[in-house]
């Protein structure tokens, strides 16, 4: 019999499942209907069109497209990129500073690698995605929750985080923040909070880990958004963002931009992790952007998520228990609920997929271990109706109807 | 300004480019004959089969090859996966068994992260595979080199190798080991040191991390080939295997077979660092295995690699100055060459390139810093006659003429 954990790495011995594929059994089970999946709808795919880029591109390219690439990605879809950055207002972009990633998972994971040491502190919101949470845990960071509200990170909290730490003689190295849309809780950083945030790390001496995933995801019209925080400093911030929710994740296709001096260092870690990311992949998206097909459908795929955004939030005015509050996002996929009293999302979802509706508890969010009472709200997989009928269900469920 | 260098960890700051890297800005320029390029051919990628293949799936299976997948990788591939490896003798593979990887790159570094803590020791071939040292390295493993001869890695020296550590009270987690046509040395570990091998590692509790990619691109008529070390011992060996070679590696899909406690941390590991390989990328090669196109055509490309590898041999006699010694491979892409005397091969790779052929100098492959007057010659790009003409160029450059 061979004893597993005495050949286990610390690392190794620490790795569980995610919170969330623990429960995913339970869920979309039958006709469940999932405010849990937090996958972009398969309705917004464009099939015909990447069924026909594939296939020419195959045929057009294969000594490209089927072949082994450069570690930092195919240069014309890195150009592109350079130029989607620009768009953004990061003016420092450039072939040099960009990495492309299989998804932005592998941007945090390669990002924590570079700049973390096992003890070394990580700054993270409250709530925060899991999957960041996953590469800072997995780079053995030690991390300290930031409170956040309607506007986004606390900054006052913040200072006093970094101030503690400081304190207690251990090197905090970067705050993990996701700016727009916030999985889980739908948030936005405030304009004016997206300064002082730079600032603060510019005064302590920190990085920022940017992960915007949700940028084109927004519903407001006129686009009056906020300025990545990577646009403001650059020299502070390794921003991420991804071709997931805007074309199709199976693709795996997401890019890091950072000062060049860091952009060099992940690009090493990338050539140890995967040598590169799916070639194929990445030759399909440079097709993609340049026919205009990303650009052209924007606007569609963002009524189509602001229509079950409003659906869902309609219902919850409707039927919420008294006492629980909920954000209002103005992008992304996700409302982060708060239910008053001493209600404990994770023990009430059994009885929630008994009635037929799924929803993520938000603990495992917290990295401070609260959260016990909030739920996240997925509004992108189910129709309108569906979804009314989902929050119907689940309030009756809180109210113990 | 920002000083990068305290914000890096120490990995961070150990990350150099690959020495690869560094040479290929010099490589396969123009008209150069490229003994240097270990990729396989674009002449042997099914292209047609894989278009049509493509655009079929993404129209039929768009809700699959476009969405988020599973972690451990597509359910109908790792079932696929599970026969592959049945039919190569490793019974104990089974669906808990495997994780798909983008590339054999990404289970090289999600095995050393599951293994290895800082400072713990890794046996490596002498040479062995730059990614595989790379991956080693990412992870702070101490790398001892064990000598290799025509047979693979000898046992005493292993033996040796293992004491020494263990008086020195350092950690030996793993032995590294390219089994079959091994790159960069074209070696294949004899069946008789396989039983050995096996039981040194049983007897001093290590892990194996078997590297297979090359087991399909075999020249023996008759099929004789050893049979894994995971077929001995599936206890003790993390098994990698790819369909980089046999299919396109483009489609960046490889696989991970160990045994189910180490598989489960490996596929927590990779959540943290990709969530999923591109899941469009391993619905086409799912579909590639169920309709027999890598079965069929695989005979063809053993004769496609067997004929280079004859060509390159035969100018070897030909033309190698008196003293040299070389590899026979029975497989794969790579041939290594000794040369006598004080020949240094980084020293002489300009004049070689600049007289019309490029080679990649063995050294970066040799963790104890030896190999200096050895090359890696890959004899998987280029047709038989330039192949001949190359080893002649870059004989005469040895010889000084």
């Amino acid at each position: 019999m061979v004893d597993y954990k005495t050949l286990l790495s610390v690392v190794g011995r620490s790795l569980q499942p995610y919170a969330i594929r623990k429960l995913s059994k339970m869920l979309g089970k039958g006709d469940t209907i999932s405010l849990a999946a937090g996958a972009p709808s398969s309705q917004t795919f464009p099939t015909e069109e990447l069924a026909e880029i594939a296939s020419r591109v195959i045929r057009d390219q294969s000594q490209i497209a089927l072949q082994y690439g450069p570690t930092r990605g195919q240069p014309r879809l890195v150009e592109a990129v350079v130029e989607i950055l620009h768009r953004r207002g990061i003016e420092a972009a450039s072939s040099d500073s960009i990495v492309m990633t299989t998804g932005s998972q592998q941007g945090l994971d390669l990002a924590a690698r570079v700049i973390i040491d096992p003890g070394d502190v990580a700054l993270v919101e409250l709530p925060s995605y899991i999957g960041g949470i996953i590469a800072l845990h997995n780079a053995q960071a030690e991390m300290v929750g930031v409170r956040q509200d309607d506007g986004g990170i606390d900054l006052n909290d913040l200072r006093d985080k970094i101030e503690t730490v400081v304190r207690s003689r251990r090197r905090v190295k970067c705050i993990y923040t996701i700016t727009n849309f916030q999985n889980p809780s739908g948030v936005t950083l405030a304009a004016e909070r997206r300064e002082r945030l730079v600032e603060v790390a510019d005064e302590y001496d920190l990085l920022i880990i940017e992960d915007d995933p949700y940028f084109d995801i927004h519903f407001a019209h006129g686009d009056t958004r906020p300025r990545p925080l990577a646009a403001l400093m650059p020299s502070r911030v390794i921003y991420l963002s991804s071709f997931s929710k805007v074309l199709a994740p199976g693709l795996r296709t997401a890019f890091v931009c950072a000062p060049e001096p860091l952009s060099a260092k992940i690009e090493c870690a990338k050539e140890g992790a995967d040598l590169s990311s799916s070639v194929l992949d990445q030759v399909i998206v440079t097709e993609a952007i340049r026919a205009g097909l990303i650009d052209r459908r924007l606007p569609e795929i963002r009524s189509f998520y602001e229509v079950r955004c409003r659906a869902m939030l309609d219902a919850l005015e409707r039927h919420a228990p008294e006492g629980s509050r909920w954000t209002k996002p103005l992008g992304g996929f996700f409302v982060l609920m708060e239910v008053a009293g001493a209600f404990d999302a994770t023990e009430s979802l059994p009885r929630a997929i008994e009635r037929g509706v799924a929803y993520v508890p938000g603990q495992p969010f917290f990295v401070d271990g609260s959260g016990a009472n909030t739920l996240r709200l997925a509004f992108s997989k189910e129709t309108p109706e569906r979804l009314a009928k989902g929050i119907e269900l689940m309030c009756s469920v809180m109210r113990g109807a």
